[in-house]
């Protein structure tokens, strides 16, 4: 893969001025066309050691109004992201729309550092690119364009450069000491970096390989490869897009997932008393525990308008010190949310380890809302599925425990509580013109929610289906799942 | 102080009951008001050890909604954090306008607690709640409502009730060992706590003091106080803000500070170079040593349309290696940003130690365009000059370097340069109607930069006015201030 970059390619520095002067009037004006597209650029510079990524990542901030661009370098280590799933720090840096952001280091930097000093196997090397491939494949679903960059120099090359560098004053600030220890390790890094670049070169992000011998040349190719993609994507995007349009399904209804929730199931008042007690109190000893050990509660809580999502969640609350949880809950995105992808908004409210985020409305409105009324085409409500399970595995892996809740009520009980809060005057303003709406889809959005059941119940992050009609055993059902699930976690980091 | 708080007072359960529903509901009607006001509520719970902090916390979750309320506890050690001015944490978590913050350990926490172990003396505690009172003073301005309850316990209380806690079932994780500590020094915290509260009970941010032996009592009173300073602050905010208007200056045109700056100084091009690459080779060592010490710059560039300011910082730029800093530019505010008070969008965007964050237009916005066009009134741009100069002194007390450069020209200069840039292809854009409109007030903004000048130029983060109308001259003059600055900072940092 690499021996087509050690063959020299030069330019000249009078040629280099004078295509230089071209290419940053191009780039200008093409980062001036961006400001107001609904989608960013993402530009990774990554490659050997001492190639002059620094110089190009510079020379990209030169040529262009750096005032639209944001660099980033994961550099220094933050507890903060320490104590969240993996990709949190990537989500932060993520650029908004009409914004540029180059990635110095990127999400293959680590993996493929692991995988040189033995930490990770082949296999698991490969799994971290296939997330990588799907990752990217999802930012760009979403209209992101993906400019990677890979600098390469020859073994010689980069030696020669090294000692170059600490002979002159020994600017030793650049040259931190992991970095000549890596350089002792070029072979390693070549077998890994080709194996991972070979699984991650897509048309949606393909991989652009430069010989970076030469600086003058690696500048200006890497400055041509940004403006001919950046060219490339504002032609294509400014043609409408193509959406996917499912013809009318020819099936008749069919019973849905939820037509197995046993709507009749009842909660005495007495018994519940006593068990409301008993799940409060075991919830909030290992609300205590999780944070000791350093575990998350990520629950998500969804239902039928009316369903009693609210009291639900206030029993849940209640159990646990303000101290330890936040909820979120979720009305229209603010523009920072829109000018990013959907989950972006999700995963920049995350709580740090040993601390719960409970989510009243969550990332499937996607696939539920947004489906039912038309507020996404089906292509991206359709791959949110997807999406959705890799970020919740992440969470998983991480080492949190990923609670969903669907509250069901059957038709019936929800009218009678929709009647019910037209007359309470605290519950009035509860209950709008929109709901009465919804209610008219109702089978639509049964079908949504089985649709949503079948592709995100997972292993790591099951959906639970909690008996509405009765709010005791609703309640109950999901004090009772979060101890359980909570208990589980638990064990699972400490054996006693 | 607190003698009045040891009385005995408390309510019966019966009667709790009663009032409790009476007051949910009334909050609730409250809460559901507030959700469209342009402030924020800010509910600060403290007092001693064992009050009953918690349970307060979540009884004003349990009574309203908990979806417009966040709850902070600054109880995480976070390295992001204390690589920041100590306010950065507050700013962070400050709510919404329509939302509710409960701060359960606040700005109080750490100068309380500094002074009790003596790690701060009387004095340095005074400042502490200055600053304190000046910064609710400015919440309260923007029109936050801020309601502080401070929960009082004997000493005898206080040991009772750990006592009680350890017996039953040693819930343990709820009294971490120093809790224990600071029960010790009750009498120490007594001392110190009064003379905290006495220099911050005001008329914006009013203490109020609970008697928490009882639980019924505390928690009610502090539903009822919450009740009683929401219910007034949307009434006294319904009505329509009374703004001073200055009267007309009977005083004529004076000159101002921007006649004093030589616009005639220039610098020949090869004297330029020579000094361009001489500061800018300094620069860069300079930042590679503030990395290795932690130090950062903070740098604000303002100036006349078409001063140069773009390219002045490009020269600083360039000189910096991209990962030690970040540049960001000033558009109109996102809708999250104008749903908090003008400083937090500037301070969302400071760096960790060790990384600069360059300003391109600045919180001066407020004194400079936002005055000149009456986009805010006379009151908030003329208290924004003390906000801006105590929030420079932060940056500068927690050890970074505030540079702010004023890029001067003459009114021909600029309008010379307006002219090019309309017949420039490349710089055309940069040119746009308003550029000229605000020629046209080219005296009201002088006033302003001469008015920002004399109020906010200071020890800790002096203006630097420069020399615009030679272009090259201008730059060497603010490469060669940061050097400076950023050397004297990094001495007495590091003294050889």
């Amino acid at each position: 893969m690499f021996e087509t970059l050690e063959i020299g390619r030069k330019i000249k520095g009078k040629d280099f001025d004078e295509a230089v002067l071209k290419l940053r009037q191009q780039l200008l004006a093409l980062q001036f066309e961006l400001e107001d597209k609904p989608w960013p650029v993402i530009v990774i510079v990554s490659g050997v050691e001492a190639a002059g990524k620094g110089t190009v990542v510079h020379r990209l901030n030169e040529w262009m109004d750096p005032r639209g661009i944001y660099t980033y370098a994961f550099w220094d280590y933050s507890d903060e992201e320490e104590a969240r799933p993996f990709y949190w720090r990537f989500w932060r840096a993520m650029p908004a729309h009409g914004k540029i952001g180059i990635f110095f280091g990127s999400w293959y930097t680590r993996p493929i550092i692991d995988r040189v000093y033995g930490k990770i196997s082949d296999a698991e090397l490969d799994a971290e690119m296939q997330r990588i491939s799907e990752f990217e494949h999802m930012l760009s679903d979403d209209g992101a364009l993906i400019v990677k960059l890979w600098l390469h120099l020859s073994e010689e090359g980069v030696r020669e450069r090294l000692d170059k560098r600490t002979k002159q004053h020994l600017k030793s600030f650049n040259i931190p000491e992991e970095n000549v220890k890596y350089t002792r390790r070029y072979q390693d890094f070549k077998v890994v970096s080709e194996r991972a670049l070979r699984q991650t070169d897509s048309s949606y992000g393909p991989w652009h390989l430069i010989e970076a011998q030469n600086a003058n040349y690696r500048d200006l190719t890497a400055g041509e490869i940004l403006l001919d993609s950046m060219r490339e994507h504002l032609e294509k995007h400014n043609n409408k897009q193509h959406w996917h349009e499912p013809g009318e399904s020819l099936v008749p209804d069919q019973p849905t997932i939820l037509d197995t929730v046993d709507t009749e199931a009842v909660l005495e008042p007495d018994e519940y008393k006593v068990k409301l007690k008993e799940y409060q109190s075991k919830l909030a000893e290992l609300c205590w525990q999780a944070r000791e050990q350093g575990v998350s509660c990520v629950a998500v809580f969804e239902g039928w308008d009316a369903a009693g999502k609210g009291s639900a969640i206030r029993r849940v609350t209640q159990a646990i010190d303000p101290r330890l949880f936040r909820l979120v809950q979720f009305a229209a995105p603010t523009d920072e949310e829109r000018a990013h992808h959907y989950l972006w908004r999700f995963w920049r409210q995350l709580e740090r380890d040993g601390k719960h985020t409970f989510f009243d409305r969550s990332w499937y409105g996607r696939v539920l809302v947004e489906r039912v009324e038309g507020f996404a085409h089906y292509d991206e409500w359709q791959r949110a599925y997807h999406e959705i399970n890799r970020f919740e595995e992440q969470i998983a892996e991480h080492g949190s425990v990923v609670l969903k809740f669907w509250i069901h009520i059957d038709e019936d009980e929800q009218l009678a509580r929709f009647k019910a809060r037209e007359v309470t005057p605290h519950k009035m303003h509860k209950i709008t013109e929109e709901d009465w709406r919804n209610r008219d889809k109702w089978h639509e959005y049964e079908v949504a929610v089985h649709d949503m059941v079948t592709h995100t119940s997972t292993a790591y992050a099951p959906w639970t289906l909690v008996a509405g009609n009765d709010k005791r055993y609703a309640r109950i059902q999901i004090l009772k799942t979060f101890c359980k699930r909570m208990e589980a976690a638990l064990d699972k980091k400490e054996p006693d």
